[in-house]
Order: structure tokens, then sequence, then C-alpha cells
């Protein structure tokens, strides 16, 4: 049974596990320093597909895939997908899980969704709904570049705060169990809009969510950083990541030595220059699947917030001059089914 | 709890009733057989507001609004909200809803997406991760004729099983509760895929879907069609209605009698030519949260299935020649909190 705890954060008591993960990604990706926690690399981007939109596709089948086998399941184990991505209407989700046959809920939460599917599949397990569920997300630097800024060929320069889209797909499965790693806990993230318009600079759209979020956390759990050997945010890179903690601090909380971020790690930031960082769904999806959630079973890492952001902007609300809101959902991802802390 | 009952039904066994809901209109669905139920009709389509895409976002804030007061409810009272639309990215969900400041999981099911937010909410409020939930979703006549089709200025010529999406949106509560209506059931889609390419004929890309689901549903609960008042489909409009008939006569399943479309529904065959009929994830929101919950709600309609349908396409992959994916998720909305079949 799910337990709420203050507005928006709910405490999961029957014990969920991750029971397998698996994360797919481009060359660009395969030449990063967590090169090695992908369970596949394609050699060009391209997957074997004639678009980079089926290209997209292919990658979610690969990791649905992947985690599959891992768990020693057949499709007809799942009793339910959830899953979104970054193209319109998430046809990257659609046309790369639709031969799957599962029962499947789109969602959409920009670079968020991983934390959204993962929080909705782990309360609908926890509440009885599915037995056995899987989350998919994922983002293609090719579809997304030519969806909301410029045509590739155009060799478009970029700005400094601005971030790499990660061509790469996470997809994890999740049931009632005993082995980590576990989900504990979910906070459901608010809209948060501070008036920022300028949609080369996601980090700073994004930072207010974060810290919205886990502040909500932490007041609605009383748990404090010191809880967790790591708070590991989405994709707010070099400059979401610098506001994050600067937000943070001035409410006296302190996460800057058990901070990181996926869109700093996922790619090297001296020999893979990508300005701010790497971003889109399939980055913390990626480093989350094929890096963390690893580490967690090991029992390398004890507890961990897992906490995604996401820009809820598009080129049409950008170029009528809107803002750009982001939105933040948070996992409490744990080695240890109950205490820990 | 949550009961499950084969691949992909669940039983709520908790009592789960719609405290509330609203409906909000354009000048066209005003001059409509159910302009009486919507809570407000727009003069013009523009809500005021500068651009189709903030009417759109308007059109939800007051169906929003509507339905907390209609529940007496303050935005702080509400412990989650889920929607989506239509637009590239759910803009019109997030901009119209971000001021509300509620914790909030966006979805994306075409116009399935009152039935996906609808289940959502339920399962989630019976499983106690939410108290008081809302779902809500719109559509545009103005954004999505420019998004998906041609501007409108261009005045182009529709083909005979084109449908005419609906500006409308509609926004209902949820609580666990002992007055009616009650959801007792909801059945999550797959995404099936019978090689239509025809953008104009999405009653034929989606009828697959609805069949899918209903003979799911059907299958899992051992509950026949003579048990429903009304068997109620989202936006098939004239050509899905019909091959949605045929799909189930074939297995011997007759719904002719109790089957009602909201696309066929909204707007009057013969004084408001709209081709094959009314389409938008508005459209069956509207027709559910303006005309059947009320009519559950006052016992005319004593059991009824809400299968909404989505049709899975962007105009990204039409354009590369793929075909249409649909879905369709469905719920059971009843008078009865037990029994009554």
């Amino acid at each position: 049974m799910s337990i709420r705890m203050g507005r928006s954060t709910v405490m999961l008591e029957n014990g969920v596990s991750v029971i397998s993960s698996s994360a797919v990604g481009g060359k660009k990706e395969g030449e990063g320093p967590y090169a090695g926690c992908f369970d596949y690399i394609d050699k060009d981007g391209y997957f074997g597909q004639p678009s980079f939109e089926l290209a997209e596709s292919a990658m979610q089948g690969l990791a649905l895939q992947n985690a599959l086998e891992k768990a020693g399941k057949e499709p007809g184990d799942i009793s339910l997908l959830i899953g979104g991505d970054l193209l319109d209407q998430c046809i990257g989700t659609s046309f790369g899980t639709k031969d799957f046959s599962l029962p499947f809920l789109g969602i959409y939460g920009a670079c968020s969704t991983m934390a959204e599917g993962l929080l909705l599949a782990a309360l609908l397990t926890d509440g009885g709904a599915a037995e056995t569920a899987a989350a998919i997300t994922s983002s293609h630097f090719c579809t997304a570049e030519r969806q909301y800024r410029f045509p590739l060929a155009y060799g478009n320069q970029r700005t400094p705060t601005s971030q790499w889209t990660a061509t790469a797909s996470g997809a994890l499965l999740l049931e009632k169990g005993n082995e980590p790693p576990f989900v504990r806990a979910v906070t459901i993230g608010r809209i948060e809009d501070k008036g920022i318009t300028d949609a080369n600079n996601m980090g700073a759209a994004m930072a207010p969510a974060a810290y919205s979020t886990l502040s909500q956390f932490f007041g609605d759990s009383g748990c404090s950083p010191e809880n967790f050997d790591y708070i590991v945010t989405g994709d707010l890179g070099n400059v979401g990541s610098r506001l994050l903690c600067e937000l943070l601090e001035k409410d006296g909380v302190n996460i800057r030595e058990r901070h990181l971020d996926c869109g700093r790690m996922i790619y090297d930031e001296k020999s893979q220059d990508v300005h701010a960082g790497g971003s889109g769904c399939g980055c913390s999806a990626a480093m989350l699947c094929g890096y963390l959630l690893p580490e967690i079973k090991a029992g390398r890492i004890k507890n961990l917030l897992f906490a995604a952001t996401g820009a809820l902007l598009s080129p049409t609300s950008s170029q009528q001059g809107l803002s750009v809101p982001g939105i933040s959902h948070l996992v409490w991802l744990s080695h240890d089914r109950n205490g820990g802390l």
C-alpha cells in the first residue's frame, strides 16, 4: 500500500524492486566515460533504420528487449508499459514499442520522463494494478535538433549554455520483490515557471523545478541530504547544476558533496566539448538504467535520490515568446527495503 | 485495493467516485445538440487570448477552475493532476494548468487522453497515492488544423472521412467516496496497428484499438454488452463506428443498440456538417464531463463503458509514410458502487 506523506510524496511499503534495466546509446555516448554501461552502442546512430525518427524507435525496441531478456521475461509477462519521449506526439515510443503488444500508457514529461515513468510504474505495482511493469524513454540528437532547433545540415553555432541531446534509451522492469534496488518513495513534481524565455538555457529553466521537488521531498519525508549517497539530477548541466546548489543553499541545504547530474556525467567535459552538458530523456534514463541501478544493486550505492527534470516548452511556445516552464519528479532508490537511513 | 483480472483489466474495490466535472467549449460546440451541457461556451474560440494555443490553455484553466468550484475545493486540496493534449509537447496542458501549482503528471494518449487520465487518477486514488486527483484534457480546432494539417487561411477542402477537431476541454475530480458516479474497472489498451496510412481517416485507424480493448474487457471481466446501458467510444466518427460494430460482430458480439460515439454526438450531423464527425481529446472529454457523468450521477444511466480512442501519429510520421497506430483505454463507470449487473 502506498502511504502519502505531505503534499506530494508517497512512500512505498510493499517492496517494489527494479528487476532489470538496460541502456542503449549512439556513437558519441559510446565514446564517453560511461561507455561500458551501455548494453549496445550503435556505430553511427542510425540503428540500421532509414530515418532518425525510426532510429530512435529502434533504440527503444532494443532497450526493452534487453531489459526483458535480462529478467528472463517474455512480452506476455508484462502487465503494463509506461513510456514517452521528446518527439511530437511521442512517436519514438509508439513506433518503438507497438510490436511488443503491451498494455501501454503514454506519458509526457520532457526530460523528466524516466522519473515519471518509474514513479508511475512503481505506484501502480505497489497498488496492485500491475504485476510486472516496465518504463521506457529515449532521445536522439538528430531528431531533437531538427524538431527543436535547426536542420543538422545548416551547421548552426551552439550557445555556451546549450546542451547536447543524448542519443540514448533506457528501459527497466519493476515487480514487487525482495531484491534490490527498491523504490522507497516518490515525489510528484509541480510545474515551476520563473519566466526564463531562452530555449537554449534549459538548465536555468529546469533548476527551479528540481529545487522545488527536492525541497518538497525533504519537507514531506523528514529526510535530509546526508541520508543519501548521491542526489542525482537529470540534465541540469553545468548552468542548472550550479543554480540548483545555490537555490538550496539559500535555505541552508547543502547538496554539493553528493550532487551528480546525468547531463554532466554522460560526456567527457574535456575531450567531448558539448558546452553545458548532455540532455534529453535518454540522458538520465541511460545513466539510471546503465550505471546507477546496477551500482545500487551491487550495494556500492545504498541510497540515492533520482530527480530528473523536464523543460515543458515546444518550438511553438518559444516562437510565440512564452517562457519555459520546468518540472522535476523524484524517486528514492535504495539497496535496502526498509530503514537504512 | 486494485484487483487485476486477466491481462490488462483492473477492478477497483474501494469505491472511487467522480466528485465533480466540467466541460468548456467553443462557438461551434455551443451550436451543437449538447450545448446545454457545457459550463462555458466562448463567443469566438479565442477565450480572450492572443493566440489559439493560449486559447486552448485558457479552456483548460476554466474547466479545472469550474470542476474545483463545483466540488467546493481549492487547488491546495488536490494531490495530483493528470493531463495532456494534442499539441506538440502538450503545451496546452502545461501552460493551462501551471498557475494552479499542483503535483502534475503529463500524459500523451492522443484522443484517448481523458480515458487514460481518468483511469490513472482512479488507480492512484484507489492505491492510496492520491487523495483527491484531477484529470484534464483539451483540443482546439484551430491549433490542431495548423499543427496537423494546413494553415486555416489556406481554406483546404476536407475529405469525406475527415473529422472536425472539437474546441473543448473537460476536467474532473476523483476521490474515494460513496456517491456516484463510481469508477468500477479500467482496461489499459494496447497499441494496434493495422497499417492504415491515411491520416484523414482516423476512424479506420482507431477502430481496431477500440475493438481490441472492448474485447479484452469483456474477456477479462466476464461482462457482456447487455450489462451496460451504453458503450461509448471517443471519436471514431461515422467511419470508425461502423468498422467497430462490424469487427465485434465477427466475434458474435453485438453492441449496435447501445453504442454511442462522442464524435457523432457533439455536432448535429445535418445542420453542422463536419463530414465523419467530431474528434480531438476535448470531444470525448467534454461529452463525458458535461453529459455522461451527470447522467450517471442522476441515475438515468446505470452502467456505462467509456472507451476513448487515440491515433498515435504525428505530422512527421505521416510525412515519412508510416502507418497510424491506434490505442483505446476503457473505464467502466457506474451509478452503483457494487453489483448492479
